[in-house]
C-alpha cells in the first residue's frame, strides 16, 4: 500500500488491516470479472452449469468478505488513526462499500434477486408477445421489494428513498440536484428536437447498401481503438452478443457485436466502449485493489464513453479522420458529409437504446419521473403504461398506447429492480459536455487539436482530471477540480445547439 | 450428491458434510483452471501482475480449504457411517487428497516452492549456456528439499521414500512394481531398437518441404478432433506456446502450437491432447466436484493420450483416414506410406520430448534410475552428468559427456523438485498397449474397426472401462476390470514388435 508509515507516530494498524482485506477481496473480484468475460466470449454452452455453480460459490465468498464482522470495528478504529488525505478518502470509500454490502438484510437481497430473475426471465418471452398482463404482477412484486429496499436504505442513510437508490450508482447524487438539472432540460429539449428535425427534413437522407465482412470490421475496430489510445498490452477486444467493457486492472477487455449489413453501429459501439476502457486503464495504479482505485460512478463512467462517442466520435473533425479508414478497410464509398449526416440524424423513436444523442435524454426524463413516482407510491405499476404514453406524447410526440413491448416493457433494468440507474445515462451526457467545455478552455477547440493530430492531448486532460483520480475525490470534488464548478446541464444544451442548429 | 439417504438408517451426515466441502473446493478449483487457461491463451502481457496476485490469493484459499480442520474429524467419523460402495470409494479419495494437502509441513512446502522457482528461473538461462556449474548448486538445494519431503511422506504413509513420491502422481504404484516392469523393458528394448534401426536404414527417408498456414492447420486440427469425438459444446481448442489440456468439467480446453514449416508435430499433438480431453469429458458426471469424479492418475491419463496418438493415431488404418484430410486442408502431396514412415521413424536421440515411441522408454528408464538413486542418496547431483552419459551409452548408444544442456539439464521437472513423475510417461505407454490388447479381445482388431468406420466403438470401450470410472476404482481395480489382469509391460513389447519388425 502507498503512504507506508514513516514513523510510529504515523502508524495506522486498523487502516492497514482494512486495506489488506479490501486487497484480498479485489483478488476474488478478479475471478468474478474473468468468469463473466469468459462466459460472454469464450465459454462453450456445455460449460454453463459448472460456471454457474462456481460463480454462485464465488458470489457467496465475496459477500462474506464484504460483510466480514471485522470491517465495522476496523472502520470505526481507522477513523481515529492518523491518515493522509488520500488514505482518508480511501477510508470513506471503504465505508461506502461496507454500507452498500450490509445496509439491506440478506433475506431481502435474496428475495429481490430471486424475484428479479423470475421477472427478467419471463419478460424475455413476454416482451416478444407484448404481454403486459403477464408481466404486470411480476413487475409489481419487484417494485414492492425495491420500495422496501429503498426505505431501508433511506432510514439508514437519513436521506429520501429515491436518493438512497441513486446512491447505489451515483454516490452523492440527489433527487433535488436531478430535478434541477433535468427540469431545465425539459424546458429547452422538446423545442430543440422540433427545430432540429425541421432542419434535417430539408437534408437528404443516407442509407447503407453493402455487406461488411466481420474480419474487415474487426480490423477497422482495432485500428480505431489504437487511434483512441487503447493499450493492447493491457487489454483485448473480442466478440460477444451484448457489447461490454469488462476485465480487471491491467487487463481491460471490451467486446463488440458486428452486423454484416451495417458497420456504423459496431463502429460507434467500439468508440463508446473504448471510452469506458480508457477510463479503466487510466485509474490510479497505486490504488489498485483499493476502493479509492475504482471508477467514480456510473455517470462519470458513462461520461467517458459518451465523450468518446458523442463529443469526439461523431464530431466532423473526427469523422474526417475516420472516413479514409472506413474506405480502406471496408471499401465502401461514403463521404465525410454522408458519415456526419448518418451519425447526427435526429429522429424521435420508441426505443431508448436506438435513440440519437438529441432525443436520448427524453427517454431518461420519462424513466426518471416514472421511477420517482413508483418509489414514492404516487404511480402504480398498473398506471405505468398510461403514464408512459402521456410522457412520450409530451416529450417526443409519440403515442405508445397498447404498445407495451416498445413502451414500458422495453428495458431490462426494472425487471431486475435496478431503479435509480437510468439517470446515469443523461448525467453522463451532461458531464461529457461539461468536461469538453472545460477542456477547451485550456487546450483550445477540440476540432483544432484533431486537425493537428493532437488527439492524445484530450485524453491526457481526461487522465489528469478524471481517470487518475479514481475515487480519491467525491464526484462534486472531481467536477470542481476538472471544471471549476458543479454539474451544470447547460453545457449539454450548448453542445447540442452548436452541433445541430 | 448421489446415493442420497433413503432412510434414517442410511444417513451419513459426516460424509455429506465432507461432500459439500469438496464440492465447494472444486468451485474454487474452477477459477484456478480458468485463470491458468486464460493466462496461456488470452491474457495480454500487462495482465500478468494482477493475475499473479489473484492466483496467489486463490492458491492460499484453496490451501485453507484443503487443510480445513473439519476434514480430519469428518473423515474419521464418516468412515463409521453406513456408506454405499461408491461413497466409500469417494471417502478413500477424500482421505488421499487430505493426506496430500497436509502430509508435508507448510514451511517445507514453501521452501521447496521458492527454491523450485529459483532453480527453474535460473535454469531457463543456464540451459541455453550449458552452464552445469551454475545449475548444480540450485539443483542440489531442490533435491535436498525433495529428499526431506520424501522422508516425511514415507514416515507418515509407512512406505519407502521414493514410493511416497510416486504416490503423488500414481497412487498405489511402488518402486517394486516399477522395477519389475521397467526391469523387463531393459532386457528387450535396446536390442529391439537395434533391430528396428537396422531395418529402417534400408528404407527411404521422408522430408517435408512446404509452408503450412496456421488457419489451414487449425481447420485440419478441428476436423480431427471431431473425428476423435471431441465435443465442441463441452470444450474449445486454442493456441498456446506450450500445448496442454485444461479447463473444467463440461468445458475442457486444449491448446496447440502450430509450426508453419512442419504440420506433423501439431497434428499428433492435437491427437495426443484430444486423448486427454476425451478422458476428462468422459469422467462420471454424477461425481463432478467430488474426488471420485477425477481422473485416476497421471499414468492412466497419459495412457489415454498415448492410446490416441500411438496406438490409434499412427496406425496404418488411421493414417489412411488422415491422408486425404491432410491433402484437402494443406494441399501437400504425401502418400499414406510416406506418412507412416515419417511417424514411425525410430532414431535414438538426446532429447526425450523429441523421441519416437520405441526409444522414449529408454529416456524414462534412465530418469527412473537416477531419481531412485538421488532420493536414496546413492547418487549425488555432482555425479549426475556421468551417470547420465553412462546410461545414455548403455540404453541408446549415445555419449553425452560435457553436453549438459541436452543431457541432465534438458527437463523442467527436476528444477521444480517434481521427482516421481517421469515413470508416468512409460506407464502410460504400457497401459495403452494393454488396453488395446484387451479391447481387441472384445471388439476385434482395431484396424478392422477403423476400416469399417467404427472409430467410436474404441472410445465407447474406453469410456465404459476407464473414463466413467473416474477414481471410483483404484488403479489396480481399474486394470483388473478393464483387462482382467494387473499392469504387464509385455503388451508394450508386443505392440512395438508388431508395428516395427
Amino acid at each position: 500500500m502507498n503512504d507506508k508509515p514513516d514513523s510510529p507516530a504515523n502508524s495506522h494498524p486498523s487502516y492497514d488491516k482494512l486495506a489488506r482485506h479490501f486487497q484480498k477481496t479485489s483478488h476474488f473480484e478478479h475471478f468474478n470479472a474473468l468468469g463473466d468475460w469468459d462466459q460472454a466470449t469464450m465459454m462453450p454452452t456445455g460449460g454453463a452449469a459448472a460456471r454457474g455453480e462456481a460463480m454462485a460459490e464465488l458470489a457467496l465468498h465475496l459477500h462474506e468478505l464484504k460483510t466480514a464482522p471485522m470491517l465495522a470495528e476496523g472502520l470505526a478504529q481507522a477513523s481515529r488513526e492518523p491518515l493522509s488525505g488520500e488514505q482518508r478518502a480511501n477510508l470513506r470509500e471503504m465505508r461506502y462499500h461496507y454500507q452498500q454490502a450490509t445496509l439491506v438484510p440478506g433475506d431481502l437481497v435474496q428475495a429481490k434477486t430471486l424475484q428479479g430473475y423470475k421477472c427478467e426471465n419471463a419478460w424475455r418471452e413476454q416482451r416478444k408477445h407484448n404481454d403486459w398482463h403477464g408481466f404486470k404482477p411480476n413487475l409489481e412484486a419487484v417494485i414492492a421489494l425495491t420500495r422496501e429496499e429503498a426505505q431501508i436504505r433511506a432510514d439508514a442513510l437519513g436521506i429520501p428513498p429515491y436518493d438512497a437508490l441513486l446512491d447505489k450508482f451515483e454516490p452523492g447524487m440527489t433527487t433535488a440536484k436531478l430535478d434541477a438539472n433535468f427540469g431545465q432540460l425539459q424546458l429547452w429539449l422538446p423545442s430543440l428536437i422540433q427545430e432540429v428535425t425541421d432542419k434535417q427534413a430539408r437534408e437528404p437522407g443516407v442509407s447503407l447498401n453493402g455487406k461488411f465482412g466481420v474480419q474487415a470490421q474487426q480490423n477497422l475496430a482495432r485500428e480505431l481503438m489504437q487511434l483512441l489510445g487503447f493499450d493492447f498490452n493491457q487489454g483485448r477486444q473480442d466478440i460477444s452478443s451484448h457489447p461490454f467493457c469488462g476485465g480487471v486492472p491491467g487487463d481491460i477487455r471490451l467486446t463488440t457485436r458486428f452486423d454484416e449489413a451495417d458497420f456504423t453501429s459496431a463502429l460507434m459501439g467500439i468508440i463508446h466502449e473504448t471510452g469506458h476502457a480508457r477510463y479503466e486503464q487510466g485509474l490510479p495504479q497505486a490504488w489498485r485493489g483499493q476502493p479509492a482505485g475504482l471508477a467514480r460512478s456510473m455517470g462519470i463512467h458513462e461520461s467517458q464513453s459518451l465523450f468518446c462517442e458523442m463529443q469526439l466520435g461523431i464530431s466532423p473533425a473526427f469523422l474526417a479522420m475516420l472516413q479514409p479508414k472506413i474506405q480502406r478497410h471496408l471499401h465502401y464509398p461514403m463521404t465525410q458529409d454522408e458519415l456526419a449526416r448518418l451519425y447526427t440524424r435526429v429522429k424521435p423513436g420508441l426505443i431508448r437504446v436506438d435513440a440519437d444523442e438529441v432525443t436520448y435524454p427524453c427517454h431518461i426524463l420519462l424513466r426518471f419521473e416514472a421511477e420517482k413516482a413508483l418509489i414514492d407510491g404516487s404511480l402504480s405499476v398498473a398506471d405505468l403504461p398510461d403514464f408512459w404514453s402521456q410522457q412520450m406524447q409530451r416529450l417526443l410526440g409519440i403515442n405508445t398506447d397498447g404498445n407495451y413491448r416498445d413502451g414500458c416493457m422495453q428495458d431490462i433494468h426494472w425487471t431486475l429492480g435496478e431503479l435509480g440507474y437510468f439517470p446515469s445515462y443523461t448525467l453522463g451526457a451532461m458531464y461529457a459536455a461539461q468536461f469538453r467545455f472545460a477542456m477547451e478552455q485550456t487546450l483550445g477547440p477540440m476540432d483544432e487539436l484533431l486537425a493537428q493530430g493532437r488527439l492524445e492531448a484530450l485524453f491526457a486532460w481526461l487522465e489528469d482530471k478524471i481517470w487518475s483520480k479514481g475515487c480519491l475525490l467525491t464526484t462534486d470534488e472531481l467536477m470542481l477540480g476538472a471544471c471549476g464548478e458543479a454539474l451544470d446541464g447547460k453545457y449539454l444544451e450548448r453542445h447540442l445547439r452548436q452541433r445541430y442548429l
